[in-house]
């Protein structure tokens, strides 16, 4: 790290850059603990400035403002990864940014991080560069149908991809994700689709959130259910992959990565789908359901304290309220047990995230 | 009521009287579920100000501030229970004020509270009211020795309280409480003290918390355990008192009763000590060890929302830092299971609250 990184007292300041939920989430989780939070963000109605101590509306090449922010705060972490990384060097230069950004380098892009995670021994669905029309067809012979173009970067929640099934005109989806530097994933038959929550501490200690199971409906998450319905050796490795990940980084925060499971002779196979530096959507659960939340863990890394031991006391379901989906908030908070959440968005836009609810589904375990 | 009481939009603005620590965690419970938060302190150092959209610093008798502020609001509500009472008319002509300050008047005077308890034919320690030395000797003829002398308003935390001993001079204990009007209560040897949370919704439905237990040093609460070691006989009589008070007020919103156990016969009699017209800090266990908060069952009441059905998932100890004793911080994050919530304030002063930890003690109930 670029300078050097203090252990925060409880009257410190965090600063955040990016002002959406996850931004929101992690300033209440700030705030329990006794600390301030700053937000940066370029929209003047981000629904994290509502719940923070100070804000800066200003764009993330903006300098003078970064300057100040960056004077304001005692530390800066994030709530997004699509960061640009002139941004996260002209501040690490000035306040200790954790998780460190050199982590984004890896991220932000899909090859490198598939690579990144082939050379830790872990398996992810089969990929190939491409970075014309004409590789394209060649990689679509290697990988076979159907198949999914993704572009290398800025690409989430199903944006900057493209199913090519039998009939799509390889042309076609080359167009139609901008022509842009891209890999070709094949599709891996699973059986779930997971997630692991990972803390990791500046002291190198790592601590997993139970191993959650998810569901996706046009490419956004829409459940995730705490604990997910895998054998201990499934659980085992999921949790050992995430630590590996976290430690390959020397990562101090949150992420999360997601996985998949798939049928391999008699028994499973756990296959790498993404890495999200950053708290994540398939860990809000844990804010109702578990003695410590991913947002909590993510401040106590990030302040330099020690991670809790997370503790889960119930099963527990998190669905998303996507869009309008929001509209039926009445009726889920007559929903025995039920704990919804609404982030304060103004505008309700078809896929917008706009809130979620935690079902407990049984007591403990 | 004044005003009729809009049911509120997830986007409304509740504003919050008092900028300490409940009305900080308030402030916190609101976000959650997507509302705005404006609080109005007199203090520019208030801790809720911290986690909040919009402040007010002024004085309660500011009315061209509480006009402003009345207007910027949808509803209004309260942190603590000595608003002046002008202060609350005054906003109760521009904005409803939930709970209506008509409870107030009784609860801002031990004598019309203990009155008011005694008519809904619920036992109290035996008092006599005192306004004058001379009344004061009568009055300990009356009560006996060891009692206490306690002004009727502006007390909390053992504030304007004296105990009266063998050997203490009346007019000594009517000059240490300023002479004020007062009453003089009877010692009561209580088993336990515990203590109800309960919500009362706009359509007059009741949520009670667990009963839990408390223990007081120096007057201020220390600890508080949920569920408290009461039999179900007894812990049934605390939830029916803390009912026929909410409902006896029409009230709306979380109030909390203190109440003594003593014993009686072969078994056991429930005292109403007091009645605290707000969330309570008996009550901030339920943030950590239910499945809603008192502060988000107050949120909801005042919003018009319907009540959470309260369901406690562990068994769980509050202890508050009171003082230095939040310097043991660093401790109590390494403690699994352990909670921390400090209120970020910055001063630390003998007998502040400036923190508190909830421990989860099991597992379910």
């Amino acid at each position: 790290m670029s300078l050097p990184v203090p252990v925060l007292k409880p009257d410190a300041t965090i600063g955040i850059i990016g002002g959406g939920q996850l931004g929101r989430m992690l300033a209440l989780a700030a705030a329990r603990l006794g600390f301030r939070c700053h937000v940066f963000a370029p929209s003047p109605d981000s629904c994290a400035f509502d719940v923070v101590h100070r804000v800066t509306i200003a764009d993330y090449t903006d300098t003078a403002a970064l300057d100040r922010f960056a004077t304001d705060v005692d530390v800066i972490t994030y709530e997004f990864e699509n960061i640009p990384a002139e941004t996260a060097m002209f501040l690490s230069a000035r306040k200790p940014v954790l998780p460190d950004p050199v982590v984004l380098a890896t991220t932000q892009d899909r090859l490198v991080e598939k690579n990144f995670i082939q050379k830790l021994g872990i398996p992810t669905a089969p990929f190939v560069e491409v970075s014309s029309p004409d590789a394209l067809k060649s990689a679509l012979e290697a990988v076979g149908r159907p198949a999914v173009l993704k572009t290398r970067r800025f690409g989430y929640d199903g944006k900057g991809q493209i199913t090519i099934r039998n009939g799509t005109y390889p042309s076609a989806a080359w167009r139609e994700i901008g022509g842009q530097p891209a890999i070709l994933e094949g599709f891996v038959k699973f059986d779930r689709e997971i997630s692991v929550v990972a803390a990791r501490g500046r002291d190198g200690s790592v601590a997993c959130f139970d191993v959650t199971e998810n569901q996706h409906r046009d490419h956004i998450l829409k459940t995730s259910r705490a604990p997910a319905a895998v054998s201990p050796t499934v659980a085992a490795r999921a949790r050992e992959i995430a630590e590996s990940i976290a430690t390959a980084f020397d990562y101090v925060g949150v992420l999360a990565v997601e996985m998949f499971v798939v049928s391999k002779g008699g028994g499973h196979e756990v296959l790498v789908n993404e890495i999200a530096p950053r708290v994540h959507n398939s860990g809000h659960w844990t804010i109702d359901g578990c003695s410590v939340s991913q947002f909590e863990q993510h401040i106590r890394a990030v302040a330099g304290w020690p991670l809790a031991q997370p503790i889960r006391h119930s099963s527990v379901e998190m669905t998303n309220l996507i869009g309008s989906e929001v509209d039926d908030y009445a009726a889920w908070l007559a929903v025995p047990g039920v704990a919804l959440h609404l982030y304060g968005k103004g505008q309700t836009r078809p896929g917008r995230k706009m809130g979620h609810v935690t079902r407990v589904l049984s007591g403990p375990k």
